[in-house]
């Protein structure tokens, strides 16, 4: 099983954990709001990290990245798989340059 | 062949495209910053779609974001494995609690 | 008067002008999460520019800031007087350094 | 003396104090890449508490913005009247939508 796929088992399961012990069930706790900040937070420093950091920091925060978009994608309950079907979507019908022809 | 990993191969190939046929060439002739750019708004949608958009607008902005992460992390020379290890070990060392040590 | 409170009374009045003709009214049209966005994106593009931009870029990326900052100030019925009284208030209580007392 | 030059005054001075005693100082060791990404997540949770917010916390987050956004023109020596001198010259030039007929 793939690491994301595995990921979001993982997560899924620790939605329901004890907050004082998981970060995944503290962020449920927290809500909406603050998954979201923490997504954006973690690509903010992605952009500053490929900018101006280390190789290492930027596989940090792109794993960060991917890490709090599963836990968002989770509490909307969209499954990754959706968001892999639109990925494939958009190769399948057009080429990965869709967004080409979409304004900036 | 996952999405992502198959996504990773067609990018490296189109970073060699014509700028006027490929988002991704046109991308990687404007640079890392326009790159870094593209991340940070696509995250910024993707949070303003989790808290007032629909379903579906979340499914395309994730997509986005996790595409021009890994348009990122091709210029930077970052295979998308290096990320998955690293997550993979966040997992194995401690839990995907790690996180719940750091301070926010 | 100073510019910030100008532009603060040409936002009000520009609210109700014609989308077609007003980038104001536009946003306004378009609502809250669209006015978020901007000002997600516009801060993104200045911390891209302080890093990798030109002087130039840093002036414009600021000013779109400070300009998206007060239309959504504006749909949000917040005053800019209450945010400087806010930055008054941190600077005369504790110092500027008020901050420094909170986790990062 | 309006709040955002006295603002501009002060974190001037700061710059040069103790890092230990002073949030600005701790700023300037840390240099233009953390500068970066404070102002790029406090522009986050502005969006985020326009979206879902109290009133209270916007002010808050705004507040948060601007003594970022002027912390980062201190760190690259842009003087506020520079932003303030382009924003009168959007607005004098061609009127406050003048971004109007920019691409978005």
């Amino acid at each position: 099983m793939d690491t994301l796929t595995r990921l979001e088992a993982t997560i899924a399961q620790r939605r329901k954990a004890d907050p004082d012990t998981s970060y995944v069930a503290q962020l449920t706790q927290r809500g909406l709001p603050v998954m979201a900040r923490k997504l954006g937070e973690e690509a903010v420093e992605t952009c500053i990290a490929a900018l101006a950091g280390s190789r290492e920091e930027l596989v940090g925060e792109a794993a960060d990245v991917l890490f709090h978009l599963m836990v968002l994608l989770a509490e909307k309950d969209v499954p990754l798989a959706d968001v892999m079907t639109e990925l494939d979507r958009r190769e399948g019908v057009s080429g990965i340059d869709e967004k080409n022809s979409r304004s900036e």
